[in-house]
């Protein structure tokens, strides 16, 4: 399958080169019976879209990788303060039948804890469900008892790109990542302020916002 | 912010054309001091990479659309068959405590039920929660009481685009779509078999492997 749609030159080119490598552009240019200049403008968009890799004197080696380092540029410029979304965050005391309640009103998938306004914990969805199925007293048990705790959780940074966001995701197997600062507490300890969240849903939706021409704005 | 890092003539061409628009490329060439044929392939770039826009006989224009064609033209051919999962599948009759304890086993967000092998329903994680936390006995109430009915399913096929799954999941504000095939049941009804699923974490993945050279089996 091809990813990008590709003139017949432009495929002409890539099987040259497979069959050639290395090969230098007078001998494309030979075998297809061109001028170096008329074939300079599909070298470029090749080599730009990731087909071909050109090595200084040496000549074109083909790549195997159809997916463009423009693509690949694009995705890792895009930061995280361009893409986070607000986080819902509660205390650490606050029941886990009211978080629930709050997950439910704020309609999210992960819920964030703090204390002292410092990022402590993570609560999920699937926490939530398997605390519900279990013989817990849910207006009893406070968030604190079942969140995952810090150190334990992945977190971003606004400077981080859209990619470590996605990366942080799939590696740790989390919804979301919370967005963070580095504070300092009344007490003189180091942590973190919670100032967004990334989740699944972000992801998704820059994925589609990328093929919708809403990104106009970045 | 430049999504795509681009060279400093590139620079310089955009904001001649912003200004001078439409402006034919001997112009441009002139401007800058060129000859078209070194001109040539910045504008092959910054014309595939969606900045410039080239109207035959009148001359380029500024688009205004750094989300470059490639990329979006790339997304809409990776097919949803290329990266759908596994579905979890149970019948109407299974209860819904079953149902939960599958979801934690298999370790997905939603699970689809059938009936006779045709789609009926969908049950996500959400929806267990809400039920998990009333008064209902999980351990009596069947599935096919809680989950969502079809026709009120939005899905996707094979032959869809990966663009096509992320827009049905952002716009019915769903974590999944199942892919389906139709089938004819033995009453004569028309209906779907299911025979994958696209979440919101296969999106994630997706554009995670986008960046990191793992889609060369494309």
């Amino acid at each position: 399958m091809n990813p990008i749609e590709l003139t017949k030159r432009q495929n002409q080119i890539i099987e040259l080169v497979k069959k050639h490598q290395p090969i230098t552009s007078e001998q494309i240019a030979e075998k297809l019976n061109m001028t170096r200049a008329a074939l300079r403008p599909d070298l470029t968009v090749l080599t730009m879209a990731g087909y071909l890799e050109a090595r200084p004197k040496v000549g074109y080696f083909y790549s195997g990788q159809p997916v463009n380092n423009i693509l690949s540029d694009f995705i890792k410029n895009l930061k995280v303060e361009n893409i986070k979304s607000t986080p819902v965050v509660v205390s650490e005391d606050t029941t886990v039948y009211d978080a629930i309640v709050t997950l439910f009103l704020e309609d999210v998938g992960t819920i964030y804890v703090h204390n002292k306004g410092m990022l402590t914990g993570v609560v999920s969805r699937k926490d939530f469900l398997k605390i519900a199925i279990g013989n817990t007293d849910i207006h009893k048990v406070p968030v604190g008892v079942i969140m995952t705790r810090m150190p334990n959780i992945a977190f971003v940074r606004d400077e981080d790109s859209a990619y470590d966001a996605a990366a942080k995701i799939i590696e740790h197997e989390v919804d979301s990542v919370p967005v963070v600062e580095p504070i300092t507490c009344e007490n003189g300890k180091a942590g973190f302020k919670i100032t967004g969240k990334v989740s699944k849903t972000n992801i998704t939706r820059l994925f589609y916002d990328l093929c919708n021409d809403k990104l106009g704005g970045f």
